[in-house]
């Protein structure tokens, strides 16, 4: 009954979300504080009979109020039901397996080679340098590629790429082919490449209203190029799904981005919390990965990454666990409100050692 | 810069949201009535808070709901991001190039087409019959065919297929072979083939919260079927975005589909209209398709349908013309409140032959 593509697919796996059991979240990157509270006063008047009606398809309001915070016009925002079906619509867009393969970091968000294999597109793994980071070098070497994705910073390392090495690699890449930079993280602390679009035709900006806007649950993601990738982004939309953001999503979410000062005090206290954890794990001898994220990367020698994760979830406490050769040694760790952060501090000093 | 396959798409042209100016708006087969007033209670009190947090990748209350308004267990729903995102997945799942031809009605929903363009996917436009019915007996014959979809009621026809002629369908094709009933207007009067998925395990059934619920804005669909199916659609979309239901729309929705008396009154007022508005036109000389959903598609001898449209329009109300060869005299009216529809009756009084 089922389709020959369908057979060969192998889905994503998102992160654990508990129903049975009362735990302190710290395994999907969320952010521990509300959004906006404009957001709640608009959902409690909004217009439901409003409902009955189909959404702006374009999502109009939304892409003008994106466009406005980065100074840019909204026919070069392009939104969507989450970054995830961004990103899903750029793999159909922009990836082909008749020109090579897709590059992406060997330790990077997990659900790229699930679009390759949605899509049929061949993908090569880029190893991390000896530090975690990524190195631009290995991504210019690589010329014959049908196109470039990572995040900045990446997942699950936190490392950060700043934005001349960023440049290097746009002017060391053929301009017919697409780089994504998946700015999922951007906002903890990161500069955006949103400001080079406008230098390099080729180069597309994916990001999330789930992280620093604090709306997971709400699905919004969004992203910044040139007119033209823009363009063949809403045609895929339009040939798949034309209605992808609600009329509640669209509001909300146009709602929050406008609301600058929740957006800084929030972004602010998850920095000061971050930096606060690192400096607290350095002290008990945990290596951290330097960190550009609302997340951190955290290991200490001869204690395996599962006995962390295992002691912390017996202990009510979740964390993330890859388990993935190279990584098998770290848990990844979201930043949550810093009364969670010191009941963490305090459990691992006594995870043991095997 | 782009993939081979983006080069190939043509997307789907959705009816007319005017901004600039205030129609009557008969065009895109949406509720005249609000939701349940329950919806508008849950926006007003909802736990905000919450939306920091991903929601539930597996809807799994909403699906318990729907599989309690039709008696089945949660295992046999899948829930999406309106019913065009679940037909995607549908198409992904179950229809192959290499199993012969998906077919489906000549003139149907104008999605099908553009999904198989998207998945690359060949098919063949089953002729409607002389009265425009789906003659059952015409998809029995193409028995090499990769799978069957068709809505019931039909669009823009709105013409009903009874349960046993679709019985007699499903005992007629291979089992390997899926067949998808896409009843997004069911609710109007037909009776749901929802009863038949547990006799035929190829049987899929496709709804929306778009038009009986009165909730387009909202985007929520879902199929009903054998587990098998079910689980092969949960597989895709988790290879292609984990979370397409965002919280408040999986909550909305859920409130909305346990409110049945609101439900009934509303399409009750519907169905009392639809026949109002046909008897009226019947005896002013317009040809009325016999419709079982909530719009109507006529024609007068005489009147090319872009005239009716034209004229309408000029008006200040909208309502919906194709333009395709055999239907090109047809409009397709969606039924509004029954001030709209004597306001449309006495408008259509003064259109003129050509």
């Amino acid at each position: 009954m089922f389709s020959k593509r369908f057979k060969q697919l192998t889905p994503y796996t998102p992160g654990e979300q508990p129903q049975n059991r009362e735990y302190i979240k710290l395994n999907t990157n969320e952010n521990p504080y509300p959004p906006s509270p404009l957001v709640e006063k608009y959902l409690k008047t909004a217009d439901t009979d409003l409902l009955k009606l189909y959404p702006d398809p374009s999502s109009k309001k939304l892409r003008e109020a994106i466009g406005e915070y980065y100074n840019l016009p909204p026919s070069m925002v392009f939104t969507g039901n989450g970054s995830d079906e961004v990103l899903s619509f750029c793999f159909y867009a922009f990836f082909d397996k008749d020109n090579g393969s897709l590059l992406f970091p060997e330790h990077s968000y997990s659900f790229y080679p699930v679009y390759c294999g949605f899509y049929d597109i061949p993908f090569e793994r880029i190893p991390l340098e000896k530090d975690f980071s990524i190195s631009v070098n290995s991504y210019i070497k690589g010329k014959n590629c049908s196109g470039i994705i990572f995040p900045n910073p990446n997942a699950p390392t936190g490392t950060y790429l700043k934005l001349p090495e960023i440049e290097r690699l746009m002017s060391n890449t053929r301009k017919d082919r697409v780089v994504i930079i998946d700015e999922a993280y951007i906002d903890f602390g990161g500069e955006s490449a949103v400001k080079l679009v406008n230098n390099f035709d080729n180069l597309l900006i994916v990001q999330t209203f789930s992280k620093s806007r604090s709306l997971a649950g709400l699905r919004v993601g969004f992203a910044i190029g040139n007119d033209k990738l823009i363009s063949a982004l809403v045609t895929v939309k339009d040939s798949f799904n034309s209605y992808p953001l609600d009329t509640l999503a669209q509001n909300a979410a146009r709602i929050a981005i406008e609301d600058r000062d929740h957006f800084k005090k929030n972004r602010d206290n998850i920095i000061e919390t971050r930096e606060f954890t690192i400096s607290n794990l350095k002290k008990e001898g945990w290596e951290v990965l330097p960190s550009m994220a609302n997340f951190i990367f955290i290991r200490k020698k001869g204690i395996p990454g599962l006995n962390i994760y295992g002691f912390l979830k017996n202990k009510g406490l979740l964390v993330r666990y890859f388990g993935y050769p190279g990584i098998k040694d770290f848990v990844r760790v979201t930043i949550g409100k810093k009364k969670d952060m010191i009941v963490f501090l305090e459990l691992l000093k006594s995870v043991r050692r095997k």
